[in-house]
């Protein structure tokens, strides 16, 4: 995952344009993805798909021509959509359009300018400093024209038609903990899982942020009811301990599974509550879909100083915090796949368990076993109303255990699903 | 409010008579009234009005004709409701009529008995204890005639006709924190109100506690349904810390507009359950009515050694408590009166807010600010369940903004109530 | 009651045969009962009636003809249902089918095996450390023949047939705590209740465990939905605080009628959730039936070293310990029995308690008795929602002064049932 990351950080991602193909192209290589490509103009839900952005140069220089400022040395120098420009004006001229993080004075910040057309370069403030008055020349080669917005999918098909939607954003340049650890995490869990058979059919998006979103989701309304479960990945990377922020519904049945995965592991984790702030949970929450859709980060959005700027670099994330998360999504879903709710087909006293080989013959000892314990309470929580994670949560016994229980109780047909 | 309370401390005030009618015109005089005269015996709900009672004179006279008990000295001399007496007596026979605080040897205590025909008086029992054997002349001048039960109203119209009560008791005699400092607190309340425009039409009632209530209950059956919220105001001015008593339900809106109130606003404050005794909350919120009424109060009913004895005078009560309790209400009203349900009309993803000039053009900084913040909360949660007090508490964002931006939105026709 | 386990001790149970009827047979001369015979191979729900297990004789005798095991000095020393064996052997064959406590080499173990057919005796470690090596000759002089499964009900008869099952296993052999002791206190209680006139039907079910409880379960399927409330009465004599185990529900209000009289009562105690493992609770709260079953024990199941051993002797268990389980069952069922749901007939307003005698004439007063609070209360939860306990629990006050105060409004014909 490490490797994928520092392949995919050069690229000046935004939310349209050959950066995010180039990245897209790379994931393919690792997973089959499914690219839609949407045209500039595009109605999708109560927004319109904006004109594509590419960039091949920008840069500052000064009086002698040297580049101060370099999109070629970071993609991150330029406000992402800026519209092009090429003049020559004095510092104080330039200043409206030079962001700087003046409490980081290292580090050059991230920022964008989507729909309101605007040109400027972002640096750090020690640069800026070090600028003497003068004129400077300003060159922003970038074309803003009709396109396409540009987005993947990857599924892996289960058992039934109902759907996990894992979704990660594609649109932020040279950040790695903000996109580039969320993105290489979807794609090795999705390898992973597709060598499970899942129960659940797992849909992995990627996409731009908000406008991503939102156009996977215009163009995906009659599917939406097959969308039972989701999880948002993002700041996937950093050495925090691990973050769930449910969804809006905040009992939705990821939230509980997440909770519980997260509480048994005994990991050091936050778990939060929804806000309508952060990433594409936004959309995916609104109340119109009001899916049931978390979002699993490390520290979280926006919650660390090197967010949404150049510290956020390859050495702000690291291989073990990634395969942290990446275990943990795969126990949760593993979890998920198998949460089913049974009817006790014998609810009507206790079933002899022992003349089914499932009990002990020996009786009157006080040491009965886990495996016995779980049958038990399998048997007495298969009311339809109940599936394995409560009977793990009341019991108190591991998941594993109690799904365990319940398939060889469905062995025996003394529940069925 | 000081200078009402001081007006209004010397009147003989009961559950009838002459000592209500000029209180009310004293009131009369601050915003408009109207009273209401209802005849004795007349069948009010499971009661019926007593007769009127009206004192001109009272006292206990030794055998010099000194008056050593006098009602012209403080109106709780006299036992509420006395039937008149002309006789004398030994002091060994005219104990039984004699009422004291033996753990407060200076205090007159304030008793009534209103439904059992009785006389007595009140007195320290430092006087009693210096009272001579020997015969007493005792007169209590009063008449207990078929008359009427007087209340009055004060209505402040609303944009809608449905109603907040605002309900005090006027029985007390010279009580100053149990009756008048909440008469002079509803009093300013109800001025402040008709400046506003209110959003729900208050109903200001002054009434003898309990039958006073039940009368009004019983006069305004046919009304009730519009009764959606109410305070009962008592103790109002003493120097104790604020506390809310719930209604039966406990989860109105008014109680949680004043838990929200109370407790955003860092005041030291107490919030009680329901009980069935008190103040005129007992009537409004019997099984039957079952209405959303809460009452306010500093100390809370009988909850200070001075409660119904002549230590609850003037100097027991402050200015500043009688402001900060107007204050509180006012807060509350102005939550209340703005707590709407909406609606959002574009529930499927964010509505793109940019466009409409309600969000900041430049991403990917992380200080967004609380308006916006307020404006996605409102849209998050506007699904018809939740009231714009469930998005300041849920966000932890102060009323005042999350109606700011519910404003805002409106006017954008993204939400509607 | 201590008398009473004394006499059944030495007695030889088991789930099934002669054991069970001596027992029945002394409890009998306590209380009435109606013993019921259910024929060997009777399908009861999923399971099927055993053979009916008698035994007159066991023991291992060595060289010299010594009985080194004897059944004659305890039930406890063969397995139960133990199939006849007559044979000599060396001790390392016959260890096989020895059984001891290492950690606790004095004591004898309990063991069965009820459906596999095995012999077996069970005996101190330390008895098994001294056997010298050589043959043993074995002996269990016992019948397992086509019979029957006794069990035996007594019932009092209340004023509806809605009824509270009392229930205690009769199968344990000579294990004071984890038997007799339930036994003692279920036939003392029944005496008690009889002198009563109880509301509710009481019915008390003496039954074999598990196979005891399912064949009364199946028996009794056409009279299930008149079971309201019930509680398994097992380990009740032992010196430790009360446990009450709750049903499956939680909520079933014999939870709620336990959970108040033990906290009220100031007793050290603790409330368990309800697993489905331990006593007959199990049966009657299988899915299928979700009886309102709790279970009342002092040290819980299998929570005490002595636990199915030799050492649950009636020294174990004390007079003090089964008179306070006693004491504990009277109060929970007198609770239990008069816990109505009142409707309110004057639910307007507070009905005038006065003019029928039931308030304090003089007004003015803080010290309100208890006795009136009680009846506001009552007729403030009136409503047909709340019972009397939620009133006691709400109130804070006893439940007795609750349930006087309601007979007082129920007179006066203010509330009806």
């Amino acid at each position: 995952m490490y490797a994928l990351v520092e392949r995919l950080y050069p690229l000046c991602r935004s939310i349209t344009g050959d950066g995010v193909r180039a990245t897209l192209d790379i994931v393919g290589e690792y997973i089959p993805l499914r690219t839609h490509e949407v045209p500039t103009g595009t109605q999708v839900l109560d927004w319109t798909v904006p004109q594509e952005w590419n960039i091949r140069d920008a840069y500052v220089a000064d009086a002698q021509g040297n580049r101060v400022v370099d999109f070629a040395a970071s993609s991150l120098h330029v406000l992402g959509y800026s519209v092009p420009v090429s003049a020559t004006m004095p510092l104080d001229e330039l200043r409206a359009h030079l962001h700087t993080l003046p409490d980081h004075p290292q580090w050059v910040p991230y920022r964008t300018s989507y729909y309101k057309p605007e040109w400027g370069f972002c640096l750090a403030q020690e640069t800026l400093d070090a600028l003497p008055d003068g004129d400077y020349e300003v060159c922003v080669d970038s074309t803003l024209e009709d396109g396409h917005l540009t987005y993947a999918e990857h599924v892996i098909p289960g058992q039934v038609s109902d759907e996990v939607i894992v979704s990660c954003h594609v649109c932020h340049p040279s950040l790695a903990n903000d996109n580039l650890a969320g993105i290489a995490v979807a794609t090795y869990l999705a390898r992973a899982l597709a060598e499970e058979q899942p129960y659940y059919t797992y849909r992995f998006i990627y996409a731009p942020g908000t406008i991503g979103a939102i156009t996977w989701l215009a163009r995906n309304a009659e599917r939406i009811d097959q969308v039972k479960h989701g999880l948002v990945l993002a700041c996937a990377g950093d050495r925090g301990q691990l973050t769930y922020k449910q969804s809006r519904r905040g009992d939705a049945e990821i939230d509980r599974v997440m909770r519980h995965v997260l509480s048994s592991s005994k990991r050091p984790h936050s778990v939060r509550e929804f806000t309508p702030y952060g990433y594409d949970e936004r959309q995916y929450c609104s109340p119109g879909f009001d899916l049931g859709v978390g979002s699993l980060s490390r520290t979280p959005y926006a919650g660390y100083p090197e967010y949404h700027t150049s510290a956020d670099n390859p050495g702000f994330v690291s291989p073990e915090a990634m395969a942290d998360t990446l275990a943990v999504c795969r126990e949760a879903f593993s979890v998920l796949d198998r949460n089913r709710r049974y009817v006790n087909l014998s609810p009507y006293g206790e079933p002899q368990l022992g003349r089914r080989g499932l009990y002990d013959a020996l009786g009157g000892r006080s040491d009965t076993k886990e495996a016995q314990m779980a049958m038990l309470w399998v048997l007495s929580l298969s009311d339809g109303e109940h599936a394995l994670l409560d009977v793990a949560e009341r019991s108190g016994l591991p998941f594993d255990t109690v799904a365990a229980a319940a398939a060889a109780l469905h062995g025996a047909e003394l529940i069925k699903a």
